[in-house]
């Protein structure tokens, strides 16, 4: 599999007038060649590539990067690259300039004085944001743990269990479930918390009318899995009702139109056009999702004003929501993957509102 | 205490001939001003400072940020700085050259075209790395519960159980124990996996006479605890006690020399020597330690080469290791307090070698 991802970006690059690509954003390493350690550089050129990093993992490059040259290159994988005579023959050098930070790039240019170093961004998200097989495998495991996880901790969502109680559970539970790691914090948002887009589990206790926030996901052979779902503790009111159908009705808005071939600002306006006209725009207060793969937000953001075209293969969240600060928030989330025609959801979980 | 670490960041800026700084780097902007969501910008001018995040955030900004004035930015932070004019005047620029990609900062110099940008390296990391009291209450009690957590897992090491399932059980006794989160994912690394310094925990179940090393720590109030012990199923062989003894030795002697005011080399270099004396040199693969704070690896890097001085209040970690490749590998890692005359050891776990 390596030689052939290696062949594509060699393809890519065959495009452009450079020489050679420096990769260093690591999903884009391991995506290409397996690696899933916390250090490490490829280079690609036209006849070639190479693997580095450093001595912490050069058993781990052993088992898991084949087919190109593997070097263990101590601290400074760049002066070895350089010394080694890896880069003999570079005039223009291709580099992430959306992953590699100024001072990374000046140390490089100082190790390399007569190469043209040409900034490219998102150079490879095309490339990674379609799954093949095995990737969809993987986000389809994830998945199902981290919604089993959902289904098992629905009894413990109860008056008295605290916020960050609630969150050890489900951390627990996926990795005894076989995630390697959860894909970022639990998002465990009660009572007015839930207004929080990005809360952090606290010591609340739930208490009866509660609304919920349960926002989630797990990393199996790399890839992530991500859902949120929003539950009421005892019946609620008519208002959280009403927030809840209009951010169902928005998710199913954008699930109705989600297909490749369109730009991501049409997926958002589908579902933002509905919360707007029930009259709480100015509540939805982020974009409406994001794509998901060896990281659990990457390439294409589903935000309004991305007139990027979505490609066939790519695995995006589609999940509005309304926070009204003080009071609750609600959010749905899906994770889909996209065909020419429309979209397969790999969400089983229901959508309607859960009344604990 | 915003106003006061402002006042520090402006005293520095007065050292410069800039007229702002620009605070992009999320640990830096916790430190300055409390904020711990995940996207913000702190500009801090000679005559004042702003504080920037997206609609996600606003309301934990408005519980987290006092003493400066706060702006929901949109998701364009810095196109909203300039359109709000709050960098009117400012004509030479400085901007954090180890944190920002170079996508970023090219948008920000198209954004701001007649502004001379000047690129600076770990720039606050003097003013970070001295921890005052309430940064060392956090630390400890981050260590405090990691330690509770190490004595309730050791009678989980024995034959049978995966290296899976006891990573599973430190995650969730630290998050049960009221850990924020985990600094870094668990290593749990048993027999041969135990010479990989950063191993994943994997699902080969412990053996009688397994080397186990296991490294962890979490976050308490922003602060991470670091800690690796590395123990033995039944009777260790002599090669292994060789080894550990090594370990143990190179850890003391570090220890004996640490304090403020020799260099990071000089530290480093008190523990290498000790493993290149007994033949081991070749297996110390990285270097001897780094910073902890907000973040679990910050600056200083205890490391061969770096002569940086050693400040007062700088908490660090001192863990050498040997690696024996496909065989076994040790690691011994206590977290200490650096003082003018010495040091104080906040692990308070015993550094023998335990036999389970």
């Amino acid at each position: 599999m390596t030689a052939a991802r290696i062949a594509r970006i060699q393809e890519r690059l065959s495009q452009t007038d450079a020489d050679a690509a420096l990769i260093s954003a690591l999903p884009d390493i391991r995506w290409a060649c397996g690696f899933s350690g916390s250090n490490a550089l490829l280079l690609v050129r036209r006849d070639g590539a190479h693997f580095l990093t450093d001595g912490r993992y050069t058993t781990q490059a052993e088992q898991e990067v084949q087919g190109i040259p593997r070097h263990a290159a101590g601290s400074d994988l760049m002066g070895y690259a350089v010394a080694q005579g890896l880069l003999e023959g570079v005039r223009r050098l291709l580099y992430q300039a959306d992953h590699l930070t100024c001072a990374r790039l000046q140390a490089y240019q100082e190790l390399l004085p007569d190469v043209e170093w040409v900034g490219v961004e998102n150079w490879l998200c095309e490339l990674t944001a379609v799954k093949d097989e095995t990737a969809l495998q993987a986000i389809r495991q994830a998945q199902a743990i981290t919604e089993q996880v959902f289904e098992e901790i629905l009894p413990l969502i109860r008056p008295g269990v605290t916020e960050r109680e609630l969150a050890a559970e489900i951390v627990y539970r996926h990795l005894r479930l076989g995630a390697e790691r959860m894909a970022f914090e639990p998002i465990v948002a009660s009572g007015p918390n839930s207004a929080l887009p990005h809360a952090r589990p606290t010591h609340r206790a739930f208490d009866v009318g509660d609304v919920v926030l349960l926002d989630f996901g797990c990393h199996v052979d790399g890839y992530a899995s991500d859902m949120t779902r929003t539950v009421v503790i005892g019946p609620p009111s008519r208002e959280v009702e009403q927030v809840y159908e209009t951010v169902r009705a928005a998710q199913e808005a954008a699930l109705a139109i989600a297909r490749a071939g369109i730009t991501a600002a049409e997926l958002d306006q589908a579902a933002r056009a509905v919360i707007e006209a029930a009259g709480w725009g100015e509540y939805f207060t982020h974009s409406l999702g994001h794509g998901v793969g060896l990281q659990v937000h990457e390439w294409p953001r589903i935000a309004s004003g991305n007139e990027e075209v979505l490609p066939v293969g790519a695995v995006v969240t589609i999940e509005p929501g309304i926070y009204l600060p003080g009071r609750f928030g609600i959010r749905i989330e899906d994770l889909i993957v996209l065909k020419p025609d429309g979209h397969e959801n790999l969400t089983r979980l229901p959508r309607t509102l859960l009344i604990l």
